[in-house]
């Protein structure tokens, strides 16, 4: 039996069951792919220069694969992670390769596991089974495939149907390869790739640099940042060059979903405080609050979807972030709380109709108890899709079984692949599609929805759900 | 294929397991209904008036429905939900029906769904797949059957195989819609529309006009609720009243379990400071932990099982709240423990065989942690049916899946509606009937259970565990 | 219909997916079994004498089934568990057998009834289903088998096809029985029964007795336990001989995950504390949760594998403990967080190849969120399997579906009994096993693994795994 049979892969073995889930997919399946939040570098698509060799591409940046590797005694210089010191970790592709094909038992039953092989097969048309026999040959399919021009970023982004692509930019960031989209008619508002305003850097007082951020902030804005007030009006500026670059979307990483309607002189005191290196971790955490009710007063103005992604202990593997620093996979999740942290925030604007907030978690069990009845009865809120650990096909589908009863499907803001991993949005999309479809097809099949319902809702979940949530293709 | 199959409705789709699941089912349809926990009005019953028209009577009341809406921008007041100042609201049925049918996809995959079509085809007999094009045909065939005399209350009652209802009254009522009941052969002890002695409006310094309400319990008990001593008295006269018209049940709906076994004179100098209204919110949860204690003292001897709601954090939708007032849809759970919380109430009684204490969750995250533990370990414990948030096909079957283990079927309490909805307490019944076959189905196709094991199981769980364990038809 | 189907037991009721189970299966069943953790009597198997009659050997000390009768108020006295005070309990084994058997149907859907059931059918050639009216039946043909020789423990064992059996004992533990299972040919390192260390009573200032018990270690380390460093030094004594008779990993049962790496200053000065009987909860708390990275640091240098098992608190019922003192059914869990808590070892160790740690639970409302993610990405931890409350076939599913997606199968640890009741063991195994082939079976039915991965991971999962992370076969 062929381990991917793109029929049915993920559908469940019932065959009326089945069969169900392969009409529902097939309509979502045409669908373009609108990806509204990930972290693209957009210089792969402004540049469109060629990828490098397979593991450069698929392996030494992919946290998911690294981390599982770790976790079997594999360290990552020996996969090619750069090291922090620059001392020196592997380089030659093909031993990195093989090093990873001779662990790829590891990553039976993980998304990874389904993401890989589907982009062997789907992307570069590679169907031999990897195995530490196999290494070799696959390597060499997929660097012949690498180096012909069907395989460059901008043809891998129409052959994959992307509709439109969100990256995501600091406030600090120039823009400039927007600029240059723009300038080739891929980007800009309503364009093919946009970009999603992350202020992290310039709100967290416990980021690294913060107030020389801050001071950069001024730079790139030209508002005086001395001052609260001119801080907030730097924000807004970046907000209109973002806007002016195709953004509809802000995005918060919070450690929690704590929110805080400060006063004005609070706020600012607390800003002074922490421009002046005063400040501890309770007023970091406290202006961290405050900001998102601030993001959502702008929200209101300027009409941009807030994205919340709370719950990530960053770089809890010290070892990990001393030897190879960030974003490496030493990220565990929290037990996340929602209902009393985002009161502030929705007691303010909750029910209003010119706010629409996307809420993520790490902590699925939050999903029936907190995350549904908040999105099923406030008009602001919708819950994005399970997020990182969680963006896995059984995931998925306790997301559904779990949040459908109190939220319904139209409270939720469809798939977001979340992914620096170019050549993988297909399959991630791919995915949930399959997964709403097994839904769907079970509930048919179980006499709780009609089929014609069903073959609406795959299609609103793909596709016009997503855009109408992140206003994708709205003009501002 | 028809949305609501009436005989596989909810079954599995494996031919084999189906087939053993209607079977299965098929006994349990058989049996009467026992509501034991609800909010029906006791006027309906007793003054057996014509039910008003199709919107008054299944949207404007059911805050399942008006929430959903209102999570997609659709205002209470345009569905004729009454303003705390009284402000006009949409007054016209046919209007209100218009813009909930516009809005029927949003209920797609949830309770409601399932509740309603099946209320519209079961009792009123409209098979007609609601939709905007059809919501005026609809509306006139429910309002038809509502003028006619077999869909009066009483009719409507038998009709649906009623055994025994409980409504909820607080201490303060003066029971005369139970009077008129009992004087109609419809009520009294053994009868078939019972009460239940519910005492948060006198028991929680933080409820709205406590003291007042501690003034009038005086009245309506005859004793002085000047001391703590005649407040326990007087909560004692009401339960024999309570009792005199059919209560076998207490109930109390507490923002968390916590339980303290306070001394008498610790709980007189609460009680004192909270009539001085000098209490704080430590002093007044305190008083209610304590006052749970007292409770299953009183039921040693009058024999009332306990019922046990905690985890609602009401009118977190504070613009809800402030506009259209309580139990409009404004309630969120939030996370429970039980484990420490009960402990006091557990050392004191806990292996009591006097005791019944039914304990009820809005948190599916602690089924198989600590109340699936608890209840398989204590001779007074049993879980009640999962609630409001959670009393839906997805959660009934994950309750079956995580509490069985370690709790088995018997030290669960029976489906409990506690609906304030009449018309949905058939097909409300009918979801978990189903939802139990479905799963006793699954245990006989894997060989875990013998078929006439899960036969006799069935009708347990749909008729002698509710009865039993809520003490229907048993004399105090 | 018969109930137990020994060909499909626990497999999913869809055809196709059956028969991939039970081919999956029939892999693991050839496998020897692997019993790493557990707690039968060495004396058992050391002495070989008969079993008493079938009450006493599975009734009386199993506490899953006299909780379970406590639950629905059969005292335990009733079922003869012994008394703290010496006062009499049933003896007579029939009557506690027919008390049991009239309880019979409590036990359906949980793993008491598959192990019973299992248990008299396969262990005991004993098919007929128990009932009220077989229970004599039922009785008297276990009470001949365990007449007969073939039915002694040794017998059993190399019926039941163990290939290694470990034991649990504390340091104080002379190791006794140990030294005749060697003499035998039947223990010592590399043989068939084998002991743990578990030091939680010289380790737990709140343990009964415990610094009569650091006295003890004294005597039977020849070490003096006067000083930390004597302590520390006697506990590696200890850990020496456990090895000698044949241990490869030590067990701690502590009432959190909570860790802590404090200076040797520190943590001689709570030693201190405790001798002198002045710790207090707080200090109790920090010595135990320190010792285990100092268990660690034992590790890296004997190789002794560490395991956790956190979460329960003990003697929750405390009439229950009263009356009838530990470990007879009234334990409860509560809410474990492990992010935070093993910190302090997993900065210290959690990446270092020397150390393994293996992490139980019985919150299984952690699998997504913290246990699969710090597994699948620290070198040191794997995830033991789902425990006592969990170790159930809903559980165990669970388990895969929740943490493979972020651990996927090889940061699992393997099969764990965990038992005190040896004639249990093939049963609890044979669940996992086919708990296992049925989650894999779904993989392949869903095209998510080759069939032949799903072939070579059954067998992993079942005997090699648990090999390799409990080192056994390997020589220290």
């Amino acid at each position: 039996m062929p381990t991917a049979n793109r029929t049915d892969l993920l559908f469940p073995a019932e065959p009326g069951q089945r069969a169900l889930a392969r009409e529902l997919y097939a309509l979502a399946a045409q669908q373009p792919i609108i990806s509204p939040h990930g972290h693209v570098d957009p210089a792969l698509l402004a540049e469109d220069r060629p990828f490098p060799d397979p593991a450069q591409l698929l392996i030494v940046p992919d946290h998911y694969v690294t981390r599982m590797l770790l976790s079997q005694g594999v360290r990552p210089a020996e996969l090619g992670v750069p090291a922090v010191d620059g001392s020196p970790v592997e380089t030659d592709g093909r031993t990195i390769w093989r090093r990873f094909a001779d662990h790829w038992h590891l990553f039976r039953g993980t998304p990874s596991r389904l993401w890989l092989e589907q982009t062997f097969r789907e992307v570069f048309g590679v169907s031999t089974a990897l195995s530490p026999a196999t290494a070799d040959e696959v390597y060499d399919a997929i660097a012949a495939r690498l180096a012909e021009p069907e395989f460059r970023p901008r043809a891998l982004f129409e052959r994959f149907g992307i509709e439109v692509l969100a990256t995501t930019e600091s406030p600090l960031d120039d823009l400039g390869r927007h600029a240059k989209l723009a300038a080739d008619g891929w980007g800009g508002p309503g364009g093919r790739v946009i970009t999603t305003f992350r202020p992290d850097n310039v709100v967290d007082m416990e980021f690294e640099n913060w107030s020389a951020n801050v001071d950069q902030l001024a730079e790139v804005s030209g508002e005086d940042t001395g001052t609260y007030d001119g801080f907030l009006r730097a924000l807004r500026r970046r907000r209109e060059a973002f806007i002016a670059a195709g953004a509809t979307s802000s995005d918060h990483g919070h450690l929690t979903a704590l929110t805080l309607d400060l006063s004005a002189a609070e706020a600012a005191a607390l800003y002074d405080k922490g421009r002046r290196g005063q400040a501890d971790a309770a007023d970091a955490e406290a202006f961290r609050a405050h900001m998102l009710v601030e993001f959502a007063r702008m929200s209101l103005d300027d009409g941009l979807v807030m994205q919340l992604h709370p719950g990530a202990v960053r770089n809890h593997n010290r070892w990990l972030y001393a030897t190879h620093g960030r974003d490496v996979g030493g990220d565990i999740p929290q037990a996340t709380e929602y209902l009393h942290a985002l009161t502030p925030l929705l007691d303010a604007y909750g029910n209003d109709p010119r706010l629409t907030l996307v809420v993520y978690t790490l902590d699925e069990y939050t999903f029936s108890r907190e995350l549904a009845p908040l999105a099923g009865g406030y008009a602001a809120l919708y819950l994005g899709a399970p997020w990182w650990f969680l963006d896995s096909p059984e995931v998925l589908r306790r997301f559904r079984e779990s949040v459908t009863e109190s939220a319904g499907f139209y409270n939720t803001a469809g798939f977001v692949d979340d992914t620096r991993a170019f050549c993988s949005i297909p399959v991630r999309h791919d995915v949930a599609r399959r997964v709403d479809a097994a839904f769907l097809a079970r509930l048919v099949a179980e006499h709780r929805l009609a089929e014609d319902e069903a073959a609406e809702t795959i299609v609103d979940l793909a596709y016009r759900l997503p855009k109408k949530v992140f206003k994708i293709g709205v003009k501002a």
